[in-house]
């Protein structure tokens, strides 16, 4: 078992393909990358003796299958929703298949017909969901083991950009897929707090997000993930009274996007009219009430309840959406809208840095006391091309498919990596990499 | 041409069967009543000697054709996404079809093979739309014809409770379908004003409705619907400044229903956790933040900036979001507990009236003086059974089959109620089932 296939050579594979290929050459593996764009996979690849470049357009069944043929174990880094095409062919060729994206329930449909096969189909192989999932059971476990009995769990991660490469009034900038950014948090949050369900819908998230002190990184603003409640049986914590999953953004952030949220830009359900004419102040112009007088700034604080020159407002204005510059996008939603401003305005230099951040904070008790753990990691990336997000996708991933290779995965069928011949091996190995969980116990 | 299908012998079909059965007595036409619950077409067509009751599963495609295939004209009133398959039953078959449902792209894609064939498929043609597109097109037309020139199109239609028959704070009770009333408005309002779009995203839109002084009914409350651009063209108005369509309540009801989108209750995306077994109480509880102490009410009164005895409130409370009752529907989303709930509370008593309003402003100029037409049509239910929106909607397609029978209507393909032919004896046929318009021109 040395053939491994690789598909899609997109921006996050950087990290994932290095690493492959760096084991390649110690071990003779033969590594082929494929992508819809060829000169994506050649530059990936480079001349490594190791290595291939191929096209593949993944929805040509017969080549997709061919290259599948050939392979041992799969790499889809596809868009999620291409994955189940490779699955099938993979149920059907019998090889091993990886994935970063969330599992869909078409996904665990295959479980059976994979364990029968001897297959391992692990998903959710990324930073989040992955290394959170990973670094989360580390400690559950843990704890479990040593008698206690977990009270709490809160986990937040945040792809951020470092301090250092901040030089926006948001504090942020795009290190992932621009248009989950744009539609995060689109329908109602569900988490539990002192045994108590607790909604929030989107017009409410951004404005009634919380402030947390996380060690050696400072205080940042969270807001809670769409369904907190998802892994509650998955962790073993399906009795847990409080469970909480969100996402870190830096201080301020929270208020400003509610913002634009409030006035209806991330709308993504039709389209604007005459969005290929009109200018962004046209387009607000449309969204704030023309009455009461004033410049359109004025009238948009006064619709927000913000002073003109607020921290919201200076955002709003800095990313702008007053501009008197055309649009250019035709037929586009007011989410695309604002997804295009976005990915011009949050790009990252070629210099700059990112930052990853993931924290967990796990209440349990032990002895009568009651405790509080803390697991936090926070790995910046190096440049815009090696980014800490890359690196934190990509590398669990990696170091899985030779765990796999080398045949030390047991488990069968499809899965998320929360067991521990899963988690221990590939959270020891990402620490050679900087990717380093630093815990805190004290009494609470 | 004497056999007439329809389809579907619900609530909203009394006006319109009684009204073809009628005619029928006179003009020897054989009706066919069919349902999927026996009882209810043989309820509506009792012993008359020119009707059927007929078992129909819909579904059922071989049962269906047959039906169709011995009709000359069918009417559907299923719920809207079943009228395709009979739409290509009636292309097939070469029958006329007539619905009161908004004629959808693919039933548009028809148009071809329905006029190759001579057939017209009538759809909207019931009161909203329906009634607001023939009594709009009178008045466009009008003005036109004798010179003016039209800047300014907004209509206004609303379901509602007849004053006599108001006796809760909301002064609402579903008079259609109640899933109707707790979606309404979700996603992002669009119409023209002064030349300027205007956009509302779904969490602003009550809270921003305007009040309307309507002619012989007063005061209401009016949001915008959805698309109010959808008829420009249609309506011969492709290039005005001025078009909004909108949605008639009493005064106090939005702010109140903004209330209940605020807090998340009209949210159909997800369920409820254990929705079968907890109360009301305790599903407001997880929406409403339960830091800064007091009971439930005063919290929903914080969080909404509303004072603990505001007449929003009143109407929260009378309505039971606050009451510790079971709510007893397994796996329901907040919209349909809300539904349930609005069922029970806004349900018509047996002598109950109701009340339909529709009401139109169109301003024009015409030598050089601006000008302003109101055409306002409002008609009283008899009781919870003949209800004035089962009427206004019925009618119009009863009134349509008699014309197609008679040969009258020329037009041909998939249309919807904008052409003299139809309007204009439609109209005039309506007023003798008191459904009448009465128009103001003024100086303004």
């Amino acid at each position: 078992m040395n053939n491994i296939l690789i598909i899609g050579a997109g921006l996050s594979s950087s990290s994932l393909i290095k690493y492959v290929l760096e084991q390649a050459a110690t071990r003779s593996w033969f590594v082929t990358v494929a992508d819809a764009q060829l000169e994506n996979a050649e530059k990936k690849v480079g001349n490594h003796p190791n290595g291939r470049a191929v096209w593949l357009d993944v929805m040509k069944v017969n080549d997709r299958r061919e290259l599948i043929g050939r392979a041992d174990v799969v790499v889809s880094i596809l868009p999620a929703h291409l994955h189940l095409e490779v699955a099938h062919d993979c149920v059907k060729l019998k090889k091993h298949l990886i994935t970063a994206s969330y599992v869909s329930q078409e996904m665990y449909r295959l479980g059976d017909e994979a364990r029968d096969r001897e297959l391992i189909f692990m998903g959710e192989m990324g930073l989040d969901p992955g290394i959170d999932h990973m670094s989360a059971m580390k400690v559950i476990n843990e704890i479990k083991e040593s008698g206690g009995k977990i009270t709490a769990f809160r986990s937040y991660t945040g792809g951020l950009i470092a301090p250092e490469s901040d030089d926006n009034p948001w504090h942020y900038k795009i290190t992932w897929n621009p248009r989950n950014v744009v539609l995060a948090g689109q329908g109602t949050a569900q988490y539990l707090e002192n045994g108590r369900l607790r909604y929030q819908p989107y017009h409410r998230l951004y404005k009634e997000c919380r402030t947390i002190d996380i060690p050696e990184v400072g205080k940042m603003e969270a807001y809670a993930n769409r369904d907190s409640l998802l892994y509650r049986d998955a962790y073993g914590l399906a009795d847990i009274p409080n469970i909480l999953r969100g996402t870190l953004r830096y201080e301020g952030f929270c208020a400003a996007w509610d913002a634009l949220i409030q006035i209806g830009l991330t709308d993504a359900d039709f389209p604007i009219l005459h969005s290929g004419e009109i200018t962004y102040h046209e387009l607000m112009d449309a969204y704030v009430d023309p009455y009461g007088g004033g410049s359109l700034k004025d009238r948009t604080a006064e619709m927000l309840g913000e002073d003109i020159n607020s921290p919201v407002m200076k955002k709003l204005e800095w990313l702008g959406v007053f501009s008197k510059k055309k649009i250019k996008l035709p037929n586009a939603t007011p989410a695309l809208i604002l997804e295009h401003l976005l990915r011009d305005k949050w790009k990252l230099k070629p210099t700059d840095k990112d930052m990853v951040v993931m924290h967990h904070e796990i209440e349990y008790e032990k002895k009568g006391e009651k405790r509080l753990r803390t697991s936090t990691m926070s790995k910046k990336g190096v440049n815009a091309e090696d980014t800490a997000m890359a690196q934190t996708v990509g590398l669990p991933m990696a170091i899985f498919v030779k765990l796999v290779v080398e045949g030390k995965i047991k488990s069968r069928g499809v899965q998320i990596p929360v067991m521990k011949e899963v988690y221990e091996p590939v959270l020891e190995e990402l620490e050679q990499y900087g990717i380093v969980f630093h815990e805190i116990d004290r009494k609470l």
